[in-house]
């Protein structure tokens, strides 16, 4: 069967258009003003509104068993969330445990991912090195489709990477032609701080930042980013929360170095006035890490994004509710870290971003969609409504509104750090491989509809 | 009749993929892998090639009349030039006398550019103030298809723009949904230096430099950019030679600000070493301004394609003959400015970018194409490799080499900056417009096929 | 006779230390622990107290004719104020009208002077240019003891200065040792700015620091600092208010380039949420230029002080009554522009720099005496207690408090920007010239006490 | 016995001036213009000539067992040497081995300098950590009159503290008043680096720059200022060698942090094109970390001096003769690190930094002895010329002149990084705690004549 998007505006990174959307099975089969189409066909109506690629969200973490919980969205439920909001793939992270083989986990975290709703793919991380470690990192660029590892330069005494194993694992990569992504926070620095704090009696969430100040993750960012400048790999900074960072990213760019960042929904439009609320199960909602940060953060964010200096925007998905926040009501260090935005990244994005005037449409793309898939090497499969592409798209009326709740989202937790905000600039109807999974606020996402993408290595003569 | 070109990877802003392309009338009508062409259609092998779309320089100045004589390139053997080298179109520049209206301006080099081989197109120069100019400029834009404003802020009691008129100017640009574009030279500084200079006795070609050092560009593109911030307009600045200026662009668009940076091929390649030559002609023939610069701003220059911060290649192309050079021989502020390359462009900045590892082949056409028509709204009619694009293609052999000198080359003025420099990585073919102008080292221009290209204000929902 | 001052430490720039200060005459001839003096000398007790050189105000405007009326304080008022509150030398400004002789509006302001309780001297301005200028420098400099020259890049249509006079006036400045400083506002935009705010009815006070932007600061001070350093001058910046401009002296620093700042009092304390005030003739009690900023450029300017980039500390006293301050109701361009501070600048900067742990008591004394007499070349006569200094001598005691109120204040004008702030840290005592012009709270200055001082060119061997 | 300097012009941090010098036995007693002496003194004419404070060389390692050797220099031919030069007190370094108890060490390295011919005193190395090593800083700072602490961050596998040593370590001098000091390389991409290169049978001198590139440096120096940001304590780099470093430094103290920072005479001098010569001999005496870098890093220390953002000059003096360095004959990792320089920094400094321009006598006095002496807290017994200060003083000929050598030179090792190179200005004589120890080209310097001087912590209401 056939379906096809009628009367809308397509927007691409490049520019946008008038143009009618063809579907045939679960790809993208022609693009242009007046369309036939088969009697049969289904029948989109865009009128008014924009035709998008569906979005990519760089950065979750589904089903992730995490500071001794597991996380409140599974796979189905999480990436059925993303459809509801226009995102179409998510990229999620397999991260093995220090001395566990990666090829074993990363089987693991393909065992849970069966019955996601959408597409989807894994970042893995090296959490530890030996000889096995440099090898199956081999093993998963040729024969698994994996080009991207994960570096945590936080979380000391559990998944924390030292410097000599970001210096044999970004070589390794590079070998491999893979792209390193790190996150970015000194881990030393964030361990003593968290006993100090402890020591003097602050064990509450409102703590939470204070074992975490921007300084903390611009060290560590820098530090990435000399480590790749000496070993001539580029490198990808996950969740790029405060002006330093950005500024460490900024100086390497200009400077000829091949440096990408992330920006997260929540980093973008969240300050840390929530760790002065007066409920402790609200500022325990918003613990995650990077901490939320000052008003100039965001604004700095924002410019890396007009710039051109960050690239992506994520969301660190991460879903915990309340009784598993109380895990650490006595001691803000055993708060499980995470917070959600699968579902509202787009509508967010849009709506502080276009409708303000610090993006057009196509840079909305850009940052949602196109180059996350440039980078990590899906494009042009995803990230462009194009002849060939991925039927992964997403209706988008910039003039509907509606008020995020966690009573009406589809995501688990029974949180939302957007509580309360209102959007103009949501998805009406998005399309994923092909099939209408979300329409007029009904999501009819299937459990296990959802594929792996391959990523191969390199991009051979690439747009990068 | 129709054209394919066969076997070739097609190189965009975007990705490389390996297709043909089918040209019909002045257009491309499709492209992709193994595609049907009638029997009749002219066949051109791009085996081995890349297939990338024709070349924009967004600074030449061909037919200018300037320091008391004419430029030796006119309209028809500049663009012819270009498209041996495998630039297909142009932008030049109108520029009217002080009190001349614009208008007036606009059709003399209308009337010049009517012998063209290649497209073109035209800034307008904003070179005084008053009503009338404020009406010429929307009529430019509402009725001929300008869409950016030249501004001088060299050139002292000639035309150089003081800020009154480039607030003016400005303002009304972004009225009109144009672009403001600036040289940027402190002209009082130039001006002072030179009296200096002469005053001390130094009124050779070697003092040029010495009168306009780096501060000077420095000072005038950080000036412009504060005037563009404060009245929230976009700006560009043309033929950035140096690491301050672009360091003022770099933070301004770090700070979230819309600044568009220009270099020039000889910027990027020829160091200020050639202005220490023995033969006084040998100097004449590289006196243009802002003058070559030390080797550390050319690594700069390139860095500043790399990080995006500058987006358009392009290279003043304004030559004169040794005779013409020679009016300056006993005062260098006589020496008419300017220097060639139309006809280089392409081929030094993918020997010097691609061989070198600097840029992607797809950066490479950004950079020389894609950007240009973007930032300047001639896209996608312009710029990329597409259905409904203008058939401006140009077939690229990676491994073709040759070495550049004036003996060999079809510009006019019987000298050439990048003498005796051998690159690899050059055009076999270039398509125009539908039609084959250079094939095999052979040029086949016709003077008066080129076509002027309206370019109008705003983009609509745009790229940006 | 004689005076000892006994029991405090001496506070200079490189040390504090325990010790006595004896005074005979004018100066200070000994300086040590425990010192013998005559049964007859005068005992100032400092126990538990600081004793430090008298501060410099190096930008104070009294007896000003300014945009049609007088400012309220003359040079007794105005000088007597200053020792109230610890500022023993003030750095006034001659500013001849355009076409003026600078001969002759020296000596205008010499007579006005006459009557000063406190010490003085003269920046000159350099409004206009022609021969006479330039001879007139050459004057001043040589018979008058003149070592710096003023520029303001605002007020156009009265004083302001073209890139043309700056340049002229800055290589003039250096033939003769002397430094030129500049007030940098780009005076073409501010003026365009008032333009069309009052067009679009903002007419109120209000409207003021729109009209006057960071941005049209740090350009101007950008563009000094370039004329500066294309011409090798050095060159000193006057009242830096915003993030930017600082930035601008960094970076020219970082270079190597001898650029010097300054910092009012007033940009270091107050916000510009005065201008957000319901009272009209409040909101007109601040309008000054540059008009007073966000808190993100007060704590800007503290890190100007604390690194080093901003060196000197100075008030802009210009004050005005609220019947001057109204004859701008209706449009904000014609207010005065001016606010007082001369009185409260020593135990403002102490309470907020030395109080929080900003500054050593070290460093205070630098960013309000000692930097001052040293880049003027007054040093060692004025910013150090040691024998053969003037005894400009404040005596502070570290735990005094006081609030300050206009109602209470000496200076005239009846408003006072620091109102109702309490400060702790306040002089006890001042001597000048070697008399006691201000002890317990009792002000006992002599008009016409004050002697005018010389400052020659060139520091010999100097510190620099 | 007295001594009585005549005729010369002092010259301290805040100014020069024409005075007599009169020493007293280890002090200065008197300053000023045509001073009495008594008959019986000593006169030194200092006509025409500088008489400045002794130099300090913050940086040196005498004696020093290192890589299997001993330094050739002892500290007796060290301070020696240095008293030849005009330097009068030296900073070395005590290095326990790791485990190894610093009290021990201290006295150790206390046996060693006993011998010394000039002042002397110790930073102390944090080279591992327990909480003997937390116990014994304190003793150090309470009885021996330590307040300096350095950390290697390069040297893996040996004496590298990691980044919970740097904390802990910075935490406690925090506590004790006592400043933290770090030699700033990333040890763990030094050693990765090493490998790669031996692997690739680089084996040779020449492969050492290649194993410590800037990027090398400017990392650890970042790594450094975030944790003394992060902790809020002040830290200083020691041998900043790289524009990259210093500007870490730079945005450090530009965002209000102390931070301070050591220039090498070595690194401001020469260029890494000393590692490219043929002699293998010759390279591998050049070999020090960091090594010497291209020439615009020259440049930025200049800059660095100029701007305050460096603070001090030093040597790293640690001196290995021809047979020690050619343990590394087919290892470069083994060839004993350091070259001389105590006897040659105020000559080459005063030569390249002062008859150039960039520095006035005053300045060459601040980074050559004065800051020192105020950072470690010397101040005022060292770092000026003034009654009551050590008796240290050099007197400086400004237009003498000499060509440096190891074959004239008073050091030991039989080579010298300067060799050849002539400077103006040189000492004619030098009083060190009040003896004449160097005069006209002879040296008579006594063994153990050097005095230990203790370093209390905190400057109480200090300069800083």
């Amino acid at each position: 069967m056939t379906t096809i998007i009628r009367g809308g505006t397509v927007v691409n990174a490049d520019r946008a258009f008038r143009a009618d959307v063809l579907r045939y099975g679960d790809k993208i089969v022609a693009v242009g003003e007046s369309l036939d189409a088969p009697a049969s066909a289904k029948v989109i109506d865009a009128g008014g509104q924009y035709v998008m690629p569906g979005g990519i969200d760089t950065h979750t973490h589904m089903n992730l068993p995490f500071m001794g919980t597991v996380t409140a969205d599974d796979f189905f439920t999480g990436t059925a969330a993303g459809l509801a909001g226009g995102t179409t793939t998510i990229m999620d992270f397999v991260i093995p445990a220090p001395r566990q083989s990666l090829i074993e986990a990363y089987h693991t975290w393909r065992g849970w991912a069966a019955k996601s709703a959408g597409d989807y793919t894994f970042h893995v991380a090296v959490t530890w090195w030996d000889d096995s470690v440099h090898a199956d990192m081999g093993t998963l660029v040729r024969e698994h489709g994996v080009n991207s590892f994960k570096h945590f330069m936080a979380y000391k005494n559990a998944i924390m990477a030292d410097d000599e194993t970001l210096i044999k694992s970004f070589s390794r990569a590079w070998e491999l032609g893979a792209l390193p992504t790190v996150h970015a926070e000194n881990g030393e620095l964030v361990f003593q701080l968290q006993q100090e704090l402890l020591k003097k009696g602050m064990t509450g969430a409102q703590a939470h930042p204070l074992s975490r100040p921007p300084a903390v993750e611009a060290e560590a960012a820098n530090r990435a980013i000399a480590i790749a400048g000496v070993l001539n790999t580029p490198v990808y900074i996950v969740h790029v929360s405060c002006a330093e960072a950005l500024d460490a990213i900024t100086r390497a760019r200009a400077n000829g170095q091949r440096v990408y960042g992330e920006a997260l929904a929540g980093h973008l439009l969240i300050d840390d006035s929530v760790y002065r609320h007066a409920d402790a199960a609200y500022v325990a909602g918003h613990v995650m890490s990077p901490p939320f940060r000052g008003k100039q953060h965001q604004a700095a964010l924002w410019h890396g994004l007009q710039s051109g200096n960050l690239q992506t925007t994520a969301t660190d998905h991460c879903s915990f509710c309340a009784e598993q926040k109380a895990a650490g009501r006595d001691d803000f260090t055993k708060i499980p870290n995470g917070c959600g935005g699968v579902e509202e990244r787009m509508a967010v994005v849009w709506d502080a971003g276009v409708n303000s005037g610090r993006l057009t449409p196509s840079e909305f793309v850009r940052v949602t969609s196109t180059n996350a898939a440039q980078i990590f090497n899906m494009y042009p499969r995803k990230g462009v409504i194009a002849v060939g592409a991925d039927a992964d798209i997403v209706v988008w009326d910039p003039q509907g509104t509606r008020t995020i709740s966690a009573r009406s989202q589809f995501a688990k937790g029974g949180f939302n750090v957007f509580e309360g905000r209102s959007v103009r600039g949501i998805p009406t109807t998005t399309v994923a491989a092909g099939n209408v999974v979300f329409h007029g606020g009904a999501l009819t996402a299937q459990e296990g509809a959802g594929r792996y993408v391959e990523r191969p290595a390199f991009a051979a003569v690439s747009a990068r």
